[in-house]
């Protein structure tokens, strides 16, 4: 046997984990702004729609088919398909959907994706045991709280050094959700975060794969169980957040208690969830911006560009740096390609990232004179974006904050169009427009069954 | 947003996830040596007997519980017990009794517990799929290998971080028996170990809980989940486990690729596994050990001891340091406790680790007489033990290598009645005899039929 190593440890962490459950089981119902609950409806009703849209994908057909493998019964539905499976693999493939397409919500601290592990939980889960809407956004509030809050005391450095934060910390905001839905005690709850705590999942180093997306369903389905099994009596270390060999010490290098302590149940990082207009990583969003906008006022034709250069932080390359994506999936991780379709197409919705897009002949020969110039002085939110046409003529946009930022978010016409364009191909257009309206109502819904009837194929 | 700060990287890396594919796919039945095939077979027969003896635990109880609310098909035996369940949640449930008892297998180099993750999940599938038993030890001894080849390669650093390896790093051995027993591909075997990487479970801090043993069933579950979605086309990183994002540098400081890449094929990890004698944590049984021996060479009385004295390696205190532990399973992290019932008893079998005994007064009167002295100059695997008696004497032993160890390793006959003592009061004496013959035969059976229906309630 070798020997230990001295680990640095900070025993004088505040007991989060008991405090985190004390605010999930007492906090109450709509206990928040209205602006919180506007929020909060706009989460659930952008999470979906992505949810819906990626039905068919191979992606879901092959997490699915492993899951039939194992001849769960029918105790959920899975959104956009006829089949229904058990609760846990209903939040492990709704949280796979979801993310698919890369189009969910982002809460911009911390790059998390907040709705896919936690809704696709609390729905998959409500529809069980028959819960109401208001309680799903209630348990959707405060799941993504925890989770956005732990993301906070952890961001940067656990996601520098190679997790992917909406996966390996999710869970707890699914557990949350759960235990708040079962009506758990706040010792079964913290029981249940504590249980989640041991099961962070997500590599960055699976972008551009299905495992990317596997992930925020593996967080829902990790924290659903852990629920189930802290109701059920199971134990774990009361202090598995913070001690000095819990979760957060032993993922991160940052553990700022004061993320988790501070105005727990008066702020509400759901308050600052945004929602995609383009279907890939929030940070080249920007600089396609930037692209739309030159498209539009110069009515750039492609055969008229010479050059496009980008200014972004480095970020940008090292999370969407692909120079050559072969495949619709990988081109949601190119700068370069996104720049070329936005140019090209004016937008970069879900069939602007396909096999058959990225292989375009006239995206590939844009995409070959796009070049980035990494500036650290410019932010991970803003990009600038010079077209050089081949007449000699250059024009120039800032984008300082992207169409979809809390600084200019999509307005209510915008997240509609979202929904439908991608639910409707799926579940048809009325379908998708009864879908949409009772998710943006759903906390005035007594049970899921309508809202669950739409969101399916019958 | 966050700026994100530069993280080492080694960009070098041999293509172990493709390696390791490999191997799994492509080394033959049976291609090792008669001693590393014993092995194998010892480390099943004392896996399925730690399995079994757990089976109305209140943690299994508890997991049980839980999945049951997912109403299960009926595809796998749960060892012990009457009820069958989906092959996942088998390999879950079985994992977790395995390691109940903390009374499995040690692979010493990495306090690895191997065949918790990968038995459990090749049992669960090897019985839904129909494989022999010569499947099954091929399963296990190729998982076995992936499994500590990685462990090597990061022990102790990812250990020291507050890892528990054995469900942080048990997935690949899982994922790895699985894709074998499912007959895939190499590409196939990759993207199953790529989908396991991104899941790895346990952290040190649950040890005491329940969660701990939680660990080894997750990863039983999370590599068999893995290796059907790969069956089905799920796709994940091809450098998932060595790339600068991938899991080794992500989770562990230290990445010794030649442990992974040296003699693969050639040589056995599982040649090197050893099974406890004593059930509680490994790093105990030197002192253990020491203090039967001086029971029964000086025929110590209890009312004679006035105080104990060990000598030991750190690690054995910040891992088994409880100083009064409340409940048995404490009990199995206090060394102190340990001693007292090497002494009072003569052993330290499931047993003396019971609420019931970790509270009887000679165990607490003894407990408090024990007394550790931290010295580094002691290997982990050694301890130093004095016992002072009332009347002045002392008595002494310093024990190099505890008995079950590589140097003492435990007879078949020892073997055979670990097992028995655990199994016989679940499944009855006639049973019990006919589970041992039929686990240290297993690689004769043509199928695993008559293994369970011993193996089971009935």
């Amino acid at each position: 046997m070798a020997l230990n190593t001295t680990v640095k440890a900070d025993h004088d962490a505040p007991p989060i984990t008991a405090m985190l459950a004390n605010f999930v089981v007492n906090h109450p119902s709509r206990g928040w702004s209205d602006q919180v609950e506007e929020q909060a409806q706009r989460t659930f009703a952008n999470w979906l729609g992505c949810a819906i849209g990626p039905a068919t994908h191979e992606t879901i057909e092959a997490a699915l088919a492993a899951v039939q493998e194992l001849a769960p019964s029918a105790q959920a539905s899975l959104l956009g398909r006829k089949e229904k499976v058990d609760m846990a693999s209903a939040a492990l493939l709704n949280g796979i959907s979801s993310h698919t397409f890369d189009f969910d919500d982002t809460h911009l601290k911390t790059i998390i994706h907040p709705a896919g592990p936690v809704a696709s939980a609390a729905l998959a889960l409500g529809e069980h045991i028959g819960a109401s809407g208001r309680e799903i956004i209630d348990a959707l509030v405060i799941g993504v709280e925890v989770f956005c809050r732990i993301g906070n005391a952890v961001y940067p450095d656990h996601y520098d050094r190679g997790w992917h934060i909406t996966g390996s910390t999710g869970m707890l905001g699914s557990a949350a959700a759960c235990a708040r839905l079962l009506k758990l005690s706040a010792a079964q709850t913290q029981m249940a975060l504590a249980i989640a705590a041991s099961q962070p999942t997500g590599l960055r180093e699976q972008f551009g794969t299905m495992t990317k997306p596997f992930h925020p369903g593996a967080a829902a389905r990790a924290g659903l169980m852990a629920a189930l099994m802290a109701r059920h009596g199971f134990t774990a270390s009361h202090r598995a957040l913070e001690a000095p060999r819990g979760l957060l010490q032993v993922f991160s290098d940052k553990t700022d208690w004061s993320e988790v302590t501070e105005r727990l149940g008066q702020s509400w990082e759901i308050a600052l969830n945004t929602y995609k207009p383009f279907a890939c990583g929030i940070v080249i969003h920007p600089s396609i911006d930037g692209c739309v906008q030159l498209r539009e006022q110069h009515a750039l034709q492609a055969g008229e560009i010479d050059k496009v250069v980008i200014k972004v932080h480095s970020l940008v390359l090292e999370l969407t740096g692909k120079k050559t994506p072969r495949t619709g999936l990988e081109s949601k991780f190119s700068v370069f390609h996104s720049c070329a379709v936005g140019l090209l197409f004016g937008k970069a919705g879900e069939h602007e990232y396909t096999d058959h897009t990225v292989n375009l002949p006239e995206v590939l020969a844009l995409r070959a004179r796009v070049e980035a110039i990494v500036d650290d002085a410019i932010d991970e939110a803003s990009a600038d974006v010079t077209v050089h046409t081949t007449d000699g003529r250059s024009v120039h946009v800032f984008v300082e904050h992207a169409i979809g930022s809390l600084e200019r978010p999509m307005s209510e016409a915008q997240l509609k169009a979202k929904f439908v364009d991608q639910s409707a191909p799926i579940i048809g257009a009325a379908q998708a427009e009864q879908a949409w309206l009772l998710s943006r109502a759903l906390a005035a819904q007594k049970d899921l069954k309508a809202l669950l009837e739409a969101a399916t194929r019958n």
